[in-house]
């Protein structure tokens, strides 16, 4: 390996002194959310184009110097931890939003753009981007791509991955890959963007991206439900998804104790429903019939009370009930106050999860005896969260993640329902996926980026 | 290469005899739909389970034997084609629904069973497949993966990728991959199936899969409508996917030149709205409230009606007005009732659509003096279909090809949305992709299926 110096020169006649970052620039940077501690690295390397990215990478794969990309740093899963040998690659000034079509409801964007600032610029057109997580406004497209973020609203619109119709990738040896489709449909060879969206930055570099917007709602309508029997909660599910069509937009379902820990207290927040209920459901639905979408939505409840599936219904009347509704859902950061919290985002069949919560359970008594729980998720799309606190030692995570995760194995579920495996879950990956699906993802890694300095070390083990 | 006995006595000691069948029972087997051509192969060899193919792969790769995989053989590109050397497996004989989840709303099937079948048995259960087209009686669904086929739906449920949460394929080699993931989210590494669907069993033999399902619909409402302009056409269909939230499920579109010929005779069909006019829509939505549907969509058609966006407006008012609605648009085949008539599935952007269309007629005009031209297509997703008469000559073929390629380059547009590239649209697969992505998808044969045994000669060239 040549002397940083050396290197570094090289970078700067690609990028120029403002396009790298070093010392302290580089040390003071927090690592990613929720974490006190700083990103180690060789450099920040900062590009402003495509091609200057491309520079970068052929580079570094010249000089055998691995490489992990940066965007806005809102991952949990440890996917872009650094070494002091590594470089970072930060799509930060790559940050334009090239082109909207308001008529094949398109948008063109670099990979550094904030997802906020992709909300406002599809909304200042009429339209939506449907992808929405609490990080919005740090978080970038490249990083959502890189991730397959999902957040609140997939039962609908899906994850990241069925929002974006092209995009452009940088390979590990500098090669521009531009598949930049801008069409709902398009069947001529491969779709190579699924290389690139979800393989966590392992397998090429997202510079632009194609993304597919939708019609803004014209109507928003939710409601809170208490709920006594967990069996109760698919066949809800199913009724409203039925009764209200296609515009089912949200189904979250929140345990007893997510609920009245962020209720019981009656200052922040006043409970739409009463305390006393193993489970609440908030459900969302966006239409366009401002006349009439409330009435739909107030049949579709009553037709689940007269069912007996549900016990209490309270139907926001406003915006501001509905965001106050949205406020206790949202206000998971509640169940963190005691550190340590690990929090976990698993995913499993609907039919499953009622035994698997108890068994989630009784494993943590019987390693603890007490501990804390939080049990909240996105029903809809079968993806539970915990937050989980057993007292002040750190080191505990290791054996709560056990007691999380080995019950899944059983059962065929998922360690990771949205936030990928980065090196955080990666021991744990054969929980979820069997030797030869590990095999074959080392079979593409090994022919997209041989040299293996694309995010080394992330999800599965590769040697070059 | 062995002889022909020994190997079919290989074979045999896989999948017994009546897994085999040679001669006449091969030649006598037509090659497609609308073809008078017979299957040319050595053998066709039916598996009974995935072990069995899985075995019978491994033979074939030992022995670097060409292998091409037959489904319902309804595709329209040559995609399975064969030649008298090669060896064919046909999924028929796998065709077991094996599970249906109706609270996670999955089924699981093996790659022969046929669409109608899954139709079928989502119904019984309350539940929808949403996928459809023409050949649903005919097509398997290991076919529709291979192709990613798409239909008149995908404006709201998507291609097939976006209804197949995981399956199992058998690479090259005889490797068993099972990737049976059956949840909506999954970030757990990468996502495998995207390797398999839409890559027209190049990389792998799809033989399993979990396929995702949704809610039958209650209510169906459908409307049919004449426009003058064709710039009213992406107002309209923003206007109605607003109005209808989340309902809206088709946005068909014919030219004059179409529905006059479905319904100038006056006999079949009866025409909805005034043939007089340049445009027509056929669009539908599926709902979830009697009570409320057929009003919500009475809104709508009267907000695009007094925006003078449309000409006239025709509701259907009953199941049979519905179905006589798509019986116009279904009726395809009359626009092929002069041989040879040429057929074309290409995908643009809305915005370029009508000088598209201006400029394919003008070539035309230019080459061929005289000819007949049927443009219909599914608008809403970019999605355009042409049925093409010059003459008798069959050789016209190509230059028809070119004078409806040719323009999509430089729009970037698509030769093929839904249909795929097989042999028919190799040489023109540089129009729609750069050399970069088709290296790219070469890189990706190389590593799954380095022999090349399997479907050689599809998409694009590929040699060892």
């Amino acid at each position: 390996m040549r002397s940083l110096d050396t290197q570094i020169s090289e970078f700067q006649g690609i990028v120029g002194n403002s396009g790298i970052l070093q010392g302290d620039d580089v040390s003071n940077r927090s690592e990613r959310i929720w974490t006190d501690e700083t990103v180690q690295a060789r450099a920040i390397i900062r590009p402003r184009s495509t091609q200057q990215l491309s520079d970068v990478l052929r580079l570094c794969y010249e000089r055998d110097q691995p490489v992990v990309i940066h965007g806005g740093l809102t991952g949990l899963v440890d996917g872009a931890r650094t070494t002091n040998t590594d470089i970072v690659v930060s799509t930060e000034l790559m940050n334009e939003i090239e082109f909207i079509d308001p008529i094949a409801r398109t948008m063109t964007v670099q990979a550094g753009v904030k997802l906020q600032q992709i909300h406002e610029a599809a909304e200042s057109e009429g339209l939506l981007f449907p992808l929405d997580l609490g990080a919005r406004g740090s978080c970038s497209i490249g990083g959502n791509i890189a991730t397959n973020a999902g957040g609140n609203r997939v039962i609908r619109y899906g994850m990241t991955r069925d929002m974006v119709l092209g995009l452009e990738a940088v390979l590990a040896d500098g090669t521009i890959m531009s598949s930049m489709n801008d069409m709902i449909k398009n069947n001529a060879g491969y779709d190579l963007k699924h290389l690139f969206v979800g393989t966590e930055g392992s397998l090429g570099v997202v510079t632009r991206a194609v993304l597919r917007l939708r019609e803004l709602p014209l109507t928003d309508e939710a409601v809170f439900m208490s709920v006594d029997e967990f069996d109760n909660l698919p066949k809800i599910l199913k009724r409203m998804d039925q009764r209200l069509g296609g515009t089912l937009t949200s189904f979250e379902v929140m345990w007893n104790d997510y609920y009245s820990l962020i209720c019981d207290d009656g200052t922040e927040h006043t409970p739409p429903v009463s305390i006393n209920h193993p489970y609440y459901v908030l459900l969302e639905a966006w239409g366009g019939d401002s006349k009439l979408d409330h009435a739909r939505m107030e049949a579709a409840v009553e037709s689940v009370y007269q069912e007996h599936l549900i016990s209490e219904a309270a139907i926001a009347q406003s915006s501001t009930q509905r965001n106050a509704f949205w406020a206790i859902r949202d206000d998971v950061e509640k169940c963190m106050t005691i550190k340590p919290t690990f929090v976990f985002d698993v995913s499993l069949r609907i039919g499953d999860m009622e035994a698997y919560v108890v068994e989630v359970n009784r494993r943590l008594t019987e390693r603890f005896g007490t501990y804390r729980i939080f049990t909240f998720g996105h029903l809809g799309d079968g993806n539970l969260h915990f937050a989980i606190n057993t007292g002040t030692d750190p080191d505990d995570q290791l054996p709560v993640e056990r007691c999380v995760y080995e019950p899944l194995r059983s059962i065929n579920g998922s360690i990771s329902a949205e936030h990928g495996i980065g090196l955080e879950k990666k021991e744990f990956l054969d929980i979820s996926r069997n030797e030869i699906e590990i095999d074959l993802m080392r079979t593409l890694k090994k022919s997209l980026d041989p040299k293996g300095i694309l995010n080394p070390g992330k999800i599965f083990e590769f040697t070059v």
